[in-house]
C-alpha cells in the first residue's frame, strides 16, 4: 500500500492539536468569586485555594510539552505515514486531547484518590497509544527513514511500555497512601522526562 | 478564472480548523459537582452519569479524524482553488465547526430522540457539502491534478451521497426503535470509515 | 528599514488567528435546559428560541471567511512585511477576535437594538483596521510584490472604505427600523462579498 | 550534541500556542444579563460595566502580539533548537499561556491591587523566560546564526533583564498609589514596545 498521507499536513494537524490542548489548560482556571471586591487579601484567600489547580496546570503543561517532545522525535524516524500510523496517531492525540477533564478533576479534587487514578489511567492510555504506534511501524519497518537503526527501535519501543504506562500505574497507585502524593509523583515523572537522558534518538551513529 | 488562493494557506486553514474542532470536544465535558470531595465512591458515580457525554465525544472526536482524513485525500487530487472550492469547503467547515454542539446535545440528552436527529442531521449537512464541492470540482475537470482519473472521481462523487448522507440519516432514524441506537449508529459508521477498504484513492494506476 | 518579519511566519500567526475565531464562534451557543431531558417536543422548543443564536453564528461564520479572503487576497500583493504592516494587521486580528462578543450578544437580544449596532461597530472598526494597512502600503510601494498595479490597489484602498465602513454602519443603522433588519443586512452583505464579482485582483494584467 | 528539533516544526508550535492565547482572550468576557432583553439603554449600562474587562483584553492581545515579535525576532537569530532552547522556551510559553486567568482577574477586580500585581508577576515571569532562553544561547554561541553578533547578543540579553521584569515590576508596584494605574502603566509599556526604536535586530551591519 503505498503512503497516502502527506507527512506534512499530517504534522501540522498533530502540532496544532497538541499547541491548542497545552493553552486550554488554563481555561479551567476560573476567576474566584469574593465578596469586597477591593479587597486584596480576600482575593489572596481565594487564589492560595486554588493552589491545586494551578500546580495540575502547571503538571499537565509540562506533560503535554513532553509527549510532543517524543512525538516530534518519533515522527522524525519514520519515512511516510500509512494509515496504521495515522489511526494510532487519532488514539494518541484522543487521550492527549482528554488531558483537561482529569487535570480539572485533579484541581477540584486534589484530595480524592479517583481524580489522581484517572489522572493516571489517562496517561498510561497515552502511554500504550505510544506503544501500539511504534510497535505497528517496528512490524512495518519500511515505514521507517533508511538511517533508523530498527533493533534499537524495537528496543525503544519495549521501553516506552515500561517507562510509559507502568511509571504512571504505579505512580497512580501511590494515592493510596497520600492523595496528595499523586501531584509529587507526576510532577516529578515530568520533570525526570525534560531531561535529555532519558529520550533516544534510535539512529545509526 | 485564475487560481486566486495559495492552496498552502487554504489547507494550513482548514487543517486548523480541523484541530480545534476536535481539541474544544472535550471542553463540553464539565468538572461534575459533589459533596464529598474526599469521596472517590461519590466521584465514581458522578463520572459515571457523564458516561453519555465520555461516548458522545469519543464518537465525534473520530467522526472529525475521519472526515480529516476525507477532506486530506480529496485535497490531494485538486490541482489549484477557485472560488468554488472556497465557498463549498467553507459550507462543509461550517457544519464540521457546529459538531461540539451537537455532541453536547447527545450527551446531555441520550434518551431524547431529537438529538440523535439533530446529531444525524448536522452529519448529513456535512456530507452533503462534500458531495457538492466534488460535483463542483467534477464539473471543472481542471481544477483536477492531472493524474486524477475523472470519471473515477465522478463515480466516487456519487458514491459520496450515497455513504455520506444515506448513510447517516438511516442510522439517525433508528432512534426511533431506541433513542440509545444512536451511538451504536454512529460508532459503527465512523469505525467502518476508518478501515481503509472504504476509501479510494481516484488516481489512475 | 529592512523586513524583519518572515511572511511564512506571519501568514501562519494570522491563519492561525482566523482558524480559532470560526471556531470558537459554536462555544457561545450552550446547550438548553429542559425538564424532561427525554421529551423530543420540550428540546425542540428550546431549540427554537436558540434560533436567533443559530442565525448570528452562520453569519459570523461567514463574515470571518470573507475576511479570511480578503486578507489572503491582501497578503498576495505584499513582498514583505514591515513594522506598519505588521501592527495594522494585529489591529485587524483584535477586531476580528472580538467577534464571538458581539455575535453572542446578537443572538442572545435579537430584538435589541444596541446589540446590532455594536455589531455594525466592530465589522466597521475592522473595516477600517483594512483600510489603514492598505493605506500604509499606499504609502510604501516598496512594501508591494512588482507585479501589482500601484494605481488599482490605491483605487482598492478608497473602495475598501465604502463597502466595508459605510456598508456596515448604514446596515447596522436600519435596526431602528426594525432591530431584526439586522440579521438580513449582515446576512445580505456577507453574502454579497461571497460572490467573486465583489472583490479583485489589483495584478497587472 | 546535535539539533534533535527541527525549527520548522518548533516554530509552528510556538505560533500555534500564541494564536491561541490571542483569541481566547475574549471568552472571558461573557455576555451580560440585564433584565429587559430590548432596552439599548440596559444594555448600554451592562456594557460599560464591562469597560474594565475590555480595556484588560486589549492591554493582553497587544502585549502578547508584541512577545510574539520579540519571539520572532530571537528565533531568526537562531540556528537550530536544542534541549535547552526548547524547554527555556516552552517555560516561557507556560507564562503566555496563563495571560488570559490575568488578565480576567484584572477585568473582574480592577479595584484590587493583587490583581494588578499579579498581572505585574506573570509578565515578569514571563520577561525572566526570555531572560534565560537568551542566557542559555549566550553560553552556547553555535546556537546563533552565524550573521548573528554575538557582543550585541549578549548585550541585548542584559538590557531584556531591564525593560522586561523590571519594567513590569515597577508598574505593579504604582497599583499601590491607585489600581486603576495597572491599566495606565501596561497599556503605555505596550505601545512603548509597539515602536520600532525599543526593538533591535542583534545582526553584523
Amino acid at each position: 500500500m503505498k503512503a497516502i498521507f502527506t507527512k506534512n499536513r499530517f504534522e501540522a494537524f498533530s502540532d496544532g492539536i497538541f499547541a491548542i490542548i497545552v493553552t486550554l489548560l488554563v481555561l479551567e482556571i476560573k476567576v474566584p468569586h469574593i465578596k469586597d471586591p477591593a479587597s486584596p487579601w480576600e482575593l489572596f484567600i481565594a487564589l492560595f485555594y486554588l493552589l491545586p489547580k494551578f500546580l495540575s496546570w502547571i503538571i499537565s503543561f509540562l506533560t503535554v510539552c513532553v509527549i510532543w517532545v517524543n512525538h516530534h522525535r518519533l515522527m522524525n524516524v519514520f519515512r511516510s505515514i500509512d494509515h496504521g500510523i495515522f489511526w494510532w496517531n487519532a488514539i494518541l492525540l484522543l487521550w492527549v486531547s482528554f488531558i483537561p477533564f482529569p487535570t480539572a478533576l485533579l484541581g477540584d479534587y486534589p484530595g480524592n484518590q479517583l481524580a489522581g487514578i484517572l489522572y493516571a489511567l489517562i496517561l498510561s492510555f497515552m502511554g500504550f497509544s505510544f506503544y501500539f504506534l511504534r510497535r505497528h511501524v517496528s512490524r512495518h519497518p519500511g515505514l521507517l527513514q533508511p538511517s533508523a537503526d530498527l533493533e534499537e527501535f524495537r528496543k525503544g519501543t519495549r521501553l516506552v511500555l515500561i517507562f510509559g504506562p507502568l511509571l504512571y500505574l504505579t505512580g497512580g497507585a501511590l494515592v493510596f497512601v497520600h492523595p496528595y502524593l499523586a501531584f509529587v509523583v507526576f510532577l516529578t515523572v515530568t520533570i525526570y522526562f525534560i531531561f535529555p537522558h532519558a529520550t533516544k534518538d534510535y539512529e545509526k551513529e
